[in-house]
């Protein structure tokens, strides 16, 4: 019998969770607002708890969350929120609220690296052992895998707080992002587009000048992370990346940056597989989610 | 008795190569031009094979040679050099022609990837298993390893060919790579600081204003490599780094550019420790070749 896991997307505005033993075995699922945390874990906690009541216990959870997270193995904080400037959720300790009242495992990780490890257990990523799954939304993040596991380091990749090249004549606009001005999230994240061109990105025309920057930028960013990592495939995802236009816009961008330099039939040929959408498309995370859950009870055979 | 092993820093300019069972222990070692790769590659077997005849045999062979190499395991050309722009030596047979001569074990990897594994050994990255080795000279390299394995992905790093933004008012130099003109090995590599200035790197006083343009692009660079991989530390080697006073220098840049986003000691009261030079020196490459070898037959307890 395959267990029956729980897995949470938390992000900045919203907050996803699910209950199942995959992405094509969803037994429940609610939406709700990320307010406060604790009304938001309380809401959560109930779903959870509701539906063990009613049906049978959870034997795991996994956790996608915004961050910056403590992730530290040996920390006495593993699993919290740090410092984020979404207000009262710094030093939330997420994790170890969850598994205190669910008492069961529980693993955590940032809301990309767990959307990569969906798109590596049932989507896009599937057997590959370098990938990146970057997501273009309200920020921009990045995570994935390196040498076969999910990336961590010092603490974890800060993928959209990257410096792009920026050409102060034609696009003087100064960034968003409160902590560097003009970083890639600064310049290219949702809230970029929508104060630049005074319209949410969703409303600016597929001819719109501004899809060109954006794919400058992303080009910029994707050609940093390439000659840095060298992935073998690089998912993009998030709400700007909805825009299907941009994918080509993007490609053509980092074809042109390269130059030819790196020698590899998937940065030519197959550029079109190598710079691609997620295959599970928005539930890339709480796939993920239910893919770490059961890691942690070390019940992922045969999936990976 | 410990194994004898051969190391190779081959580089493109010079090459070195050492015998013996680690850096401490070195029994014999030859400095040759590196001129075409038939000549260059006799005159390093001829001292080798020397050895053999007037010692004992070597055990294995390690070698830590320029690129791009060919690194895809399961490729009929592995170990070979692909496009190079260095004449003659694009699709040389490195790895395999050592080791049809020599009939013994012979590992390669990149000279950055090598003089990470160098460091990781005896020097300054002993025991973590994320961090990055830089090298700026008459190029700019960077491997490392990653949850710990040496970095190897789609082909391997280039991070010299990153991109970083340029203040085009304040230093409208178009930069000297012959690819992307403009990258940060075509603003920031020795060439580029002697096409710009006038005179050789080592012949600019330390007060001259090019080293906070250096500092400043080498900062751009490292900021966005930390961003993205989050290393536990940044080891800088290479020419370049040899003007000393060039640390502290990217040091306060990292500092100012991060702005305090990632929240780490490492990044702030370490910073110091975490940007850092090689503790081997210019031995990092051939003792990381002897540890590459030391690898290959399995003999590399005891020493990490």
């Amino acid at each position: 019998m395959k267990p029956i896991v729980g897995g949470i997307e938390a992000g900045g505005t919203k907050c996803d969770c699910v209950i199942g033993s995959g992405p094509d075995d969803i037994r429940a699922k609610i939406r709700i607002a990320t307010t406060d945390p604790q009304t938001t874990i309380d809401e959560l906690i109930r779903f959870l708890t509701g539906y063990e009541k009613s049906n049978e216990r959870l034997s795991a959870l996994g956790i996608a969350s915004f961050g910056p997270l403590d992730l530290a193995p040996a920390s006495p904080t593993y699993g919290s929120i740090t410092s984020t400037p979404k207000p009262a959720w710094s030093n939330t300790h997420v994790l170890s609220t969850f598994r205190d009242v669910l008492r069961i495992p529980v693993a955590i990780d940032t809301d990309v690296n767990v959307a990569a490890f969906g798109e590596y257990c049932w989507g896009a990523a599937r057997s590959l052992k370098n990938f990146l799954y970057i997501t273009i939304g309200t920020g921009i993040g990045g995570g994935g895998m390196i040498n076969g596991k999910l990336m961590h380091g010092l603490t974890h990749p800060e993928m959209g707080h990257v410096r792009v090249p920026q050409d102060n004549q034609a696009d003087p606009f100064e960034g968003v992002c409160s902590y560097h001005g003009n970083c890639l999230e600064g310049l290219a994240s949702g809230p970029a587009l929508e104060k630049r061109w005074g319209r949410k990105a969703e409303l600016l025309e597929d001819d719109h000048p501004g899809w060109r920057l954006e794919a400058r930028y992303l080009g910029y960013a994707l050609v940093n992370y390439i000659c840095t990592l060298s992935p073998e495939k690089i998912i993009l995802g998030g709400g700007v990346m909805q825009k299907q236009h941009l994918f080509p816009l993007v490609r053509s961008e980092v074809a042109a940056l390269l130059n030819a330099y790196i020698t590899s039939d998937m940065l030519a040929a197959h550029l079109d597989d190598y710079i691609c959408p997620p295959a599970l498309g928005d539930k890339s995370g709480v796939s993920g989610a239910m893919a770490l859950a059961l890691q942690e009870i070390d019940c992922l055979s045969g999936i990976i």
